[in-house]
């Protein structure tokens, strides 16, 4: 049984406002995630396994301690990062629920890494060796130190689902740790990593072994970036966050993996040293990324050239990088600013980012995967190859991996991790920040034990039902979240042999405080109207369309390849109001005429086209399972 | 004098609909492309000599024949190129008029690439020396054929304006393309250059040398492509032109300089082989990009990413690359299809593309340029480095040079060349194709001699005066292209002496026929009025947004760096028609409101701001001459 001391969770902070409750804690039982988890146990873990194997990026570590690099090395510069990610996945799976074949895979990829780590600490299959590039030659580029970041996770997430394990990642972790404390430290290389991402794998490492100089150190990148310390290049300093110091930041910009990782790190740094104008900037930034540089989905990231946000309300639907690992990155700053916070929309766009880019990048059968997540799919496109990396980031339809990796073995982290996601704790109560099918056991600070079950449906309906399975020995409080999607939520209090208490519910957050009795119900009601949604004047790129969101899940226009009509002449009607039929969502629909014109800007306005028929739109998360299509999220209003 | 049977233009077909008249037929003499044309040969030419110098790009050529190559080579593997575009721009300077103090600048630089010209006539200062990548060992990426074409496209340039000239250009050439037609001919190297451009070169420099095998080079070339001949790589073989076949061609795609250099050499190729089924394939393609992926200023290029044509109606305003260079190279396929064919929007598309890319990439001051050529600048920018090449493509203003700097020289060599798009010839008569103060002096096919004189204070007003400078032997028709933004022109006929006679014009050309007399005067009045233009529909980027466009101009809204407003909040009223004053337009205007939620999606569409204000818009080309700023030329409507 893991300790809930320290739960078994990626983020533990020292302090703040909330403590996150851990794998040990809060077992998700049913319903959508439960599915995806289950999904991401049977196919997409022994998936990543075995591309990690047939590329050989795992066989780098032998061919490391065999002595045989740089010959034969394969992959890019930073693949030895898929396998930290995966190991990491592993650990959260293995806390999860005991499979001996799965610990025994576990085990021999650690001693296959360990095997290839130098006597001083040094770890990475790129660097370092004759042949290759120096240790340190190329900070902006070479990820060693994001490499590091990865692995740091890992042993973290086994030694909390683990504690005490005798397999040695965690020794390998520290031996890395203290080797690059020596060389980055106060007095060494005044440098930092190209991609973020080292911050967090320290501060948590520091959490894990109580070590200062682990938190100093992720400290150190933090104040150092952003003073020119990369070289300038074609793209900007911005692209490395290292355009201005963290503290002078208004909003995300740059590189968007790099950038969410980085404010992450910072958030944990603000947060373990007591920096709040340090944190009071961070939330700055979240504010006005996710008001002005952030896609329906969740999604973020506007650029291809750079995997970059854009300017403020740059955000086209069509060129929508929005990678997976950005999503994965966002969720993992929302959450620590949540932690830290208590409130403030993060919960919030962790859902949406959960529903509409996490689980729409990976497939119903847990071994394709998009990178990029794009609103809108103008042209089918061509299949991917299914027995080859893909060349690109951008494929037509989810690829089965791709010749940089880094998103699959992310999803797999986050969903093996996800229980930890769903609920905290404080002086006052439990709060329920996701809506899943779970069991919940654990102890508020003075003791008070708590046990729930929660049911639920969602988000096919808006029906939240926690039954206490527990009586309290002090009134205490059940916070769940209200999305703000959700319109005239009520909150139904039934306690045990009592009268039902209803209250309609305005805010961010329905409570109920009460010395709870085992057999209470509090059961929260989401109203899941279809809503069409419109984009503020200023996003250029979906003026004149709407979108329409139903719950948390963003809906989407489909039409297969071979479809007669062009699906970019499809406009809707918002006269009449989206309807709900079994998992799809119908709207009026008519149609542009085809016919273009030899040179497309004209003296005179189109006339928008009759809404006579009805279109049925699908859950975003779906689209391209059933095959080469055309797709678009936001729709031209007639 | 230039002979006129070998016309001093960059393009001349032996058959084709209509002849070209070249730097001697036509002289501009006035008004906006006299001014620019002077500023070209007083400022840019020099200007790009200086870097060219500074920069050490005509120093490598030095270097190389000193053998001291690889080391202290300066500049990217394609930096000869612009050099040669340079000696091109200067030819067609010279023949404009006579400098010796350029002549002497011409053959100093020409000495110099001789002197670096291998003794089988290899020529490229990057590749095939010790230390250097062997010669052709890169053809994907390498641009040794691609450099070729451009020295190709200099040495009939000064051929055709000082044939015979003894400075030895044309001989390098000639060795340079006798050894590709050896490594790459029938029997030899089955690829192609990553860079189509040696196409067009080979095929010109066939027609001045009567040469059979370049061209028959570039037709192995143009057929060669798109069979899968380059490797696959990021961003697909469409970057190379390298998916499908010419002949398969439905549309341009991948890299637009690229695609337009190739289409160029395409139809030569076709127009030389008499190969209709090609030139048919072309024209078609030619009429889906104009249609469907071809912004309002005539610039192409959606993506940053690898410089590319987007999808069918994917035309983001702020992404816009529309490379200076792309603009150039479409000039160069439209002209070629007007000379084979006689019509069909080519003309226009040019005009459309000189006045607002070319003339827009250029400083008023001629020593400042753009590499894109943006419809929406968000945000005001940095300055660029006034002392040192831009690290990349974008620049916030126009910049002095860059690190890839294609697009200065190639602008110097289309405003020297100029005069040679102005006018066309046929069996009937002349076309007067673009409208510019200009003296002509040629004759028709039979002998017919012509001499007329064109004035006009174009665009400022639509008023195209021709007067005859010679009787005519018998009747021709004079035609005047009439723009397709040109609502009731009208064309008046004053003969010496005689009546008026004034008609109004229906369709894309208006014409009169007759036995001119000296003293002649045909007048062609364009009404010139500023027009609101609506977007097709399926331009998701400027949903909701009109333009302004005034004759052949854009025009564009611009606010200082240190506005109090933002941009981006300002809409239009289109109930209001536009209205001309002093060079400016006045439209009428409101503002949203500067609020910000904190979810840009909301259930509500916003209410539109009252038009009470006016607001003045500027010519597109003239944007960003008066510091940091932002813009946009297409503004969402109230």
């Amino acid at each position: 049984m893991l300790t809930t001391r320290v739960p078994a969770t990626p983020v533990h902070p020292s302090t703040g406002r909330l403590r996150p409750l851990g794998l040990a804690e809060v077992r998700i039982t049913g319903g959508f995630w439960a599915r995806r988890q289950q999904t991401n146990a049977a196919a997409t873990l022994p998936h990543i396994a075995h591309w990690l194997e047939r590329e050989g990026w795992i066989g780098n570590y032998d061919l490391a301690a065999a002595g045989r690099l740089p010959d034969g090395r394969r992959g890019r510069e930073f693949s030895d990062s898929e396998t930290y990610k995966f190991l990491e996945a592993v650990s959260w799976e293995l806390g999860r629920r005991p499979d001996p074949a799965l610990e025994a895979t576990f085990r021999r990829f650690v001693s296959r890494v360990e095997a290839a780590q130098e006597p001083d600490g040094y770890l990475n299959t790129a660097f370092g060796r004759p042949g290759q590039p120096p240790r340190w030659s190329d900070l902006a580029w070479g990820h060693e130190l994001y490499c590091l970041g990865h692995l740091f996770q890992a042993a973290v997430a086994r030694e909390r689902t683990a504690p005490g394990a005798d397999d040695g990642l965690l020794g390998i972790a520290r031996r890395a740790a203290d080797l690059i404390c020596e060389v980055f430290g106060e007095d060494g290389i005044q440098s930092v990593c190209g991609h973020a991402e080292v911050e967090v794998g320290l501060a948590e490492l520091s959490r894990v072994t109580g070590e200062q100089r682990y938190l100093r150190l992720a400290e150190l990148f933090i104040e150092r970036r952003g003073h020119h310390v990369l070289p300038e290049h074609e793209w900007g300093r911005a692209y490395f966050q290292d355009d201005l110091p963290i503290r002078e930041a208004t909003v995300q910009r740059g590189h968007t993996v790099r950038a969410n990782y980085l404010a992450a790190g910072a958030v944990d740094v603000a947060v373990e040293t007591g920096d709040a104008d340090l944190l009071a900037t961070l939330r700055r930034v979240w504010d006005r990324t996710v008001a002005r540089r952030t896609y329906l989905t969740g999604g973020q990231g506007s650029h291809f050239q750079d995997e970059a946000f854009g300017e403020d309300w740059e955000l086209p639907s069509d060129r929508a990088y929005s990678e997976t690992c950005a999503s994965i990155a966002s969720i993992m700053f929302s959450w620590r600013l949540l932690l830290a916070t208590g409130g403030g929309g993060y919960a919030d766009l962790i859902e949406r980012t959960l529903f509409n880019v996490v689980a729409t990048a990976v497939s119903h059968e847990g071994d394709r995967f998009f990178y990029t997540n794009t609103l809108h799919r103008r042209a089918p496109g061509e299949m991917p190859d299914q027995d080859a990396p893909s060349p690109r980031a951008f494929s037509s339809l989810r690829a089965p991996w791709f010749e940089v990796s880094c998103c699959p073995p992310n999803i797999a982290r986050t969903l093996a991790s996800l229980a930890g996601l769903v609920a905290t704790v404080d002086d006052n109560g439990l709060q329920l920040q996701q809506f899943a099918g779970c069991s919940i056991a654990t102890s508020l600070p003075d003791g008070t034990p708590i046990a729930l079950d929660v049911e639920t449906a969602y988000p096919e309906n808006g029906t939240v039902t926690v039954r206490l399975r527990e009586s309290a020995t002090r009134p205490w409080t059940l916070s769940l979240r209200v999305p703000s999607w959700a319109h005239g939520a009520t909150l139904t209090h039934r306690p045990a042999g009592g009268e039902a208490v209803t209250i309609a519910v305005v805010g961010p957050t329905a409570g109920v405080t009460a010395a709870f009795t085992e057999g209470d119900v509090v059961e929260l009601e989401l109203p899941m109207a279809a809503e069409f949604l419109h984009p503020d004047a200023r996003v250029d790129a979906i003026r004149g369309c709407v979108a329409v969101q139903r719950g948390p899940l963003v809906y989407c226009a489909q039409l297969p390849a071979d479809s007669a009509v062009d699906l970019d002449r499809l406009v809707v009607s918002t006269a009449t109001p989206p309807r709900y039929v079994d998992g799809r969502v119908v709207v009026r629909a008519g149609w542009l005429p085809a016919a273009d014109e030899p040179w497309p800007y004209t003296g005179t306005a189109g006339v928008p086209p009759a809404t006579g028929e009805e279109f049925a739109l699908i859950p975003y998360q779906d689209w391209g399972q059933a095959g080469l299509c055309t797709m678009r999220v936001w729709l031209p209003e007639a």
